[in-house]
């Protein structure tokens, strides 16, 4: 990886020491590009004129986003973003009352919140999946709660957003799929830092979202639903004349891919912008961009734990989120700000949004650095010698 | 109104004749500003950041939105479209088997579709409400069936796509105000074209959008809730950490304002944008932009009358979106097709989307005129021109 070029065509590294790319990664020119002169050529001629002008282009963003899941076209929605996947995926699902949904204990807060509201609605119960010693779900734990509850479905969150614990997505696969549950993978931190092969996690659904590691423009975000989803019919609560055609008074037909989850209208400089940004990931390779990432957070690392930070992150393998608590009494928001002034980009999780995982650590808060294949070691040194002079 | 100054200040003006501005509107230099520059200072300095530095433009969305609609800020929710708020509304009412919902005749598709869909999972009856001879609702028989029904929802879409037809929105909240069922309404072609005051329909929710009559970008949509629904506690089947608090792993807390329907991640540009939009249009006064879209769609329909078209719109009150079928044999595609090669933007309605609204008419299509404040007389009769030269 040149990352002097990929350094010069990302505008923002002229402005900022970015290691914020769990929250939003910093856009590339080509993704800017293709956004700003999408929407200049709206103003120019029209929303609907402009679509219709860019449909191949259009239709390229399903083909970009099935090479990086490994899937077809038809299996590819376009969303808002990764909750709104989620959402959408789970209002496919007829629960009904005292149906078991299994998770883990690191699932995506926002998930957790649509779950229990449909437990308050319908009387789902929620189950959790114990973790081992290392931090992931307990995949024996797993198999025996899936026996023992017959759960129609299984939420994973991929990459927890607190923390850096990968999940083992594709052996959960392996076991699911000897069971009647669907599986909705939350791959929401996961696209775009690392491998995520549809079929090989064998999830059903699968959410995410353009703005983290794909570097994408905020507002987008994808669903993946398997052949096995669609064959079932399982469709949106809601649908729009996108997925579904109006039949008459009494009937509608749903589409037969996986648009049936998007709605008519949404940005098409977003969709535009997120094609380019699949293809610029794709380009750089996903094994690279994991490689890099991998030796950025190894160093990231060391260099904390030299420094007297406590690094909170567990896993056998760990991503390129890194959480880490300080040797001294402050807030995050200090830490934040501090860093902020000084043109640092980080983030800090509180207990609110890691309630479970940050009990377990006996912590309230951590702060959160993600780092990204274009950032540098000069980057990570700056950073670590801001926190030394916080300390 | 300065017409003039206006169209200096819509790019598009030079570029294209845009008579479908039902489809999506020309935006105006303020809102294309708005939209590029914030975007390009999320490229230069990150998505959170830039976001965490606007947060006082962002909360003057829900200001501009409040005096749009002339609520306030608290009732006001920014979505990804109308279907999307649509659907958040609807998603608030936890329907039973054999909850009756009444509509119109001329509610929008899409809306339709997902009633269709909450129809089939949950066994709710759809019920229409007649229309008067000018295609109205007919008041009388709502206010009969409501008696006959106890409906739990009253859903009406206060223009249709497909025609110009203005339902009497304020007439029909004085009917449902005396009885116990809620009332939606779609104003998404109405906002921006006419004023749309929430206090005055005593709608519970109204959806809307920024791309059309208010000159805003795509995918971006809005809520209202009203103070009833927000105390009554109808929140969205799925929140995410927007619209709740994760309290632990069986609580979470709802908050208390319209935004509960939100989700945390959209398009910040977006809201930027509307905003911009909303602005712009409370500037020129909607009085002023309805008396001068009822001046130009007035000469539009006397010329397109004169030159052989038929008519196809109805009601007391009509809107900026004109309606009509050719005297000669063709399609619409044909029709739109020879037009935009002129750079005259129009669309034409198929009867796939106006069922039974066209059923009624007895035709298969119409074309879709839909002018606003900022064309121009010779627009107009340019149109007219070519539609003569065509046939």
């Amino acid at each position: 990886m040149d990352i002097k070029a990929l350094r010069n065509e990302t505008p923002g590294c002229k402005h900022v020491n970015h290691l914020n790319n769990a929250g939003a990664a910093l856009m590339p020119q080509p993704v800017i590009d293709a956004v700003q002169n999408y929407f200049l050529e709206e103003a120019n001629y029209g929303g609907y004129e402009t679509a219709a002008k860019h449909e191949r282009e259009v239709e390229q963003f399903y083909e970009a986003s099935a090479r990086l899941l490994g899937c077809k076209p038809t299996n590819i929605a376009f969303t808002t973003n990764a909750t709104d996947s989620y959402d959408k995926a789970l209002s496919a699902l007829e629960f009904k009352e005292g149906d078991v949904v299994l998770l883990s204990k690191n699932d995506y807060p926002s998930n957790f919140i649509s779950l229990l509201s449909i437990q308050k609605r319908i009387g789902i119960k929620l189950v959790e999946i114990n973790n081992t010693d290392t931090g992931e779900i307990d995949l024996e734990d797993l198999e025996a709660k899936i026996k023992q509850y017959h759960p129609r479905l299984l939420s994973i969150t991929h990459i927890p957003t607190s923390s850096g614990l990968v999940q083992p997505v594709n052996e959960i696969g392996n076991i699911v799929k000897n069971y009647d549950l669907l599986y909705l993978l939350d791959a929401c931190q996961s696209i775009g830092q690392m491998e995520v092969d549809a079929l090989s996690t064998q999830a059903d659904f699968i959410s995410g979202t353009f703005r983290k590691f794909l570097r994408g423009p905020r507002g987008s975000g994808i669903l993946y639903a398997s052949d096995k989803a669609l064959t079932q019919g399982l469709s949106p609560l809601y649908l729009d004349m996108r997925g579904a055609d109006w039949i008459n008074e009494q009937h509608y037909k749903t589409r037969d891919d996986a648009r049936r989850f998007e709605l008519w209208e949404f940005s098409y400089a977003n969709i535009l912008g997120s094609k380019v940004a699949i293809e610029y990931a794709l380009k750089l390779g996903m094994q690279n961009i994991w490689e890099r990432n991998q030796h950025l957070t190894a160093l990231l690392k060391t260099e904390l734990a030299a420094a007297g930070m406590t690094l909170q992150d567990r896993g056998k393998v760990q991503s390129s989120i890194v959480t880490f608590t300080m040797p001294v009494k402050t807030t995050g928001e200090k830490v934040k700000k501090y860093l902020n002034d000084k043109g640092i980009n980080v983030n800090f999780t509180s207990k609110s949004v890691a309630i479970i995982d940050f009990e377990e650590k006996g912590i309230d808060w951590a702060v959160r650095v993600s780092p990204h294949y274009y950032n540098t070691e000069e980057e990570i040194f700056s950073l670590v010698e801001a926190l030394k002079e916080f300390i």
